[in-house]
């Protein structure tokens, strides 16, 4: 295992203390709680948590700031943060109008949300949640029951950020959020696995030929295990099953090719051009296109496309002006 | 060779193909100039033109953009660009204020990009340039007489693109850019090489638990090749280079830990969090901190820290809108 840390049990701490000491717009909790939240919120703005678990950089606490998160919560290394921890980033994101907690479709991260959502609810804060499931490639997973959610989440951050701002109450920022998480579907593809710090070896293996269709952000078994062809195919192959699952026809969509950490930007662009082409020869319109990495994978080489189906509102929303310098 | 690409010849012109069609702001020339050049240019401004081989990413289109560059002239993977593109560029981003050329320190692009501006200049073309040397690791290299040219440049980048945008004329431009690439050192380490696509094989080999401590951005020779130890160790030691070289005493510095393709956001963080500890022990303050894949060398596993000492001119300029999406 070759990495730039310290010692493996200290990564997240580390990461955060790197990231708070980075971005002075945010705060770090601390190693007991791990939660980066906004120096300063907006008093009467409905609050946005995500959060899960570390590994996935930039996600989730670079999507904290004016106009997305109020508050990102970390667990350890591909491990959901504990209910306390949210509870944590709750209390200090409610200014009174609620909070929504956006969720990646994971049995821990669901349970562990839903449980400190609970908690705070009892001590008279408002909490509703939206739970994301955009990955089409499998029903039910590792450590999930239904679809996986990866990378198309990093939109609902944007549309729910653009709506509690444009100050739009609780059950209308969630309202909104889900019309997000319904229109987006995503697919990913892997040339390689990843090793966890404090793990001598990479969680999958791949031949020197070979790629995965469509597995998960952690690793999760995909749909297609065989030899890598040129990216034509490959885009073609991924973009049918987005395809399949969702009518996008005569739509305009946000297009999001996000790299799982260890593919260059060469290569996603190169990706994003046949997207582009593929969509064009559908006659589906690309509103808006996002090419690097949103939500990775330690350093996993692969990528994975979202698309997400607009309409008016959305993109009022998507194009609301955030500080989070990751997004554009 | 895994790569999501289709044919290693063209994975350049696929790639700006791919990056025009992601960012409205600008235009790509076509296959036989591979120049990325803004839509608007501002009509009495000193132009800005950079560039050089292909497999960097985000550099250098990725800096072209209202506040920073006018143009970047992209070579093949890891080759200069030839004249003829370089003038190519130096023809779309003159306005009558001239164009200022800023070059890293490769002994093709500075051939290169020397012949351009000649060129020009006979057609009445006022042209300068600027040479950036902030590698601090080794004189003289593979392509290089003298330090090469690395992560730092995104710096000269960013300070001249404020000065032009300013209204600075050319010769005051070149001034200050000549004080930011003055005033910057950088050195990079390496976990692994990388594979140029249509090579099947890495630029450099290294064994499970080696690294590279301050090898060149084209995989050449670094001084150190031994056992990785832990990042609180690398950062003392890469600092201890940047350090001897220019007295960053009492300064305020802006930094950045540049990502090399392969390396997780994760780690590029906790190798922040050791830099800001070894600046804050060493009475350096930190003005600004850039954490990100800045300039890369394909999929390398690896990172670069950049040192730059501001004065209040510097600071001005460096803090000056862009509408580049990878700055902030």
């Amino acid at each position: 295992m070759k990495k730039f840390i310290n010692k493996p049990e200290n990564v997240v701490t580390e990461m955060l203390e790197g990231f708070a000491a980075a971005h002075p717009n945010v705060i770090y909790s601390g190693k007991d709680t791990e939660v980066i939240y906004r120096r300063q919120m907006d008093p009467g703005k409905v609050g946005l948590v995500s959060g899960g678990g570390a590994g996935h950089e930039p996600a989730h606490a670079g999507y904290v700031g004016r106009g997305m998160l109020d508050a990102a919560v970390s667990g350890n290394v591909f491990a959901s943060p504990s209910p306390d921890r949210i509870l944590y980033a709750l209390h200090k994101v409610d200014t009174g109008a609620g909070v929504l907690l956006i969720v990646k479709n994971y049995s821990g991260d669901v349970m562990n949300f839903q449980m400190a959502g609970e908690l705070a609810r009892r001590e008279g804060i408002s909490v509703e949640s939206v739970i994301v499931r955009d990955d089409v490639a499998v029903e039910d997973s590792t450590y999930t029951t239904g679809r996986r959610g990866i990378a198309g989440t990093v939109f609902v951050h944007k549309i729910s950020g653009g709506a509690a701002m444009k100050g739009k109450d609780l059950l209308e920022v969630k309202k909104i959020a889900e019309k997000a998480a319904t229109n987006v579907r995503s697919m990913g593809m892997a040339l390689s696995g990843c090793t966890l710090p404090g793990v001598g070896q990479k969680g999958f293996q791949l031949g020197e030929d070979e790629l995965e269709l469509g597995m998960g952000i952690h690793g999760e078994p995909g749909i297609y295990h065989g030899k890598i062809t040129d990216v034509q195919n490959l885009v073609g192959k991924l973009m049918g099953y987005l395809m399949k699952d969702l009518d996008y026809t005569k739509s305009e969509t946000a297009v999001m090719v996000n790299g799982l950490g260890g593919t260059p930007l060469m290569e996603l662009y190169i990706v994003f051009w046949e997207v582009k082409k593929y969509l064009e020869g559908a006659g589906i319109g690309i509103y808006k296109a996002y090419v690097g990495n949103y939500m990775t994978s330690l350093e996993m080489a692969g990528c994975s496309v979202s698309l997400l189906k607009l309409d008016e509102e959305l993109k009022t929303y998507l194009d609301m002006d955030t500080e989070v310098s990751i997004w554009k």
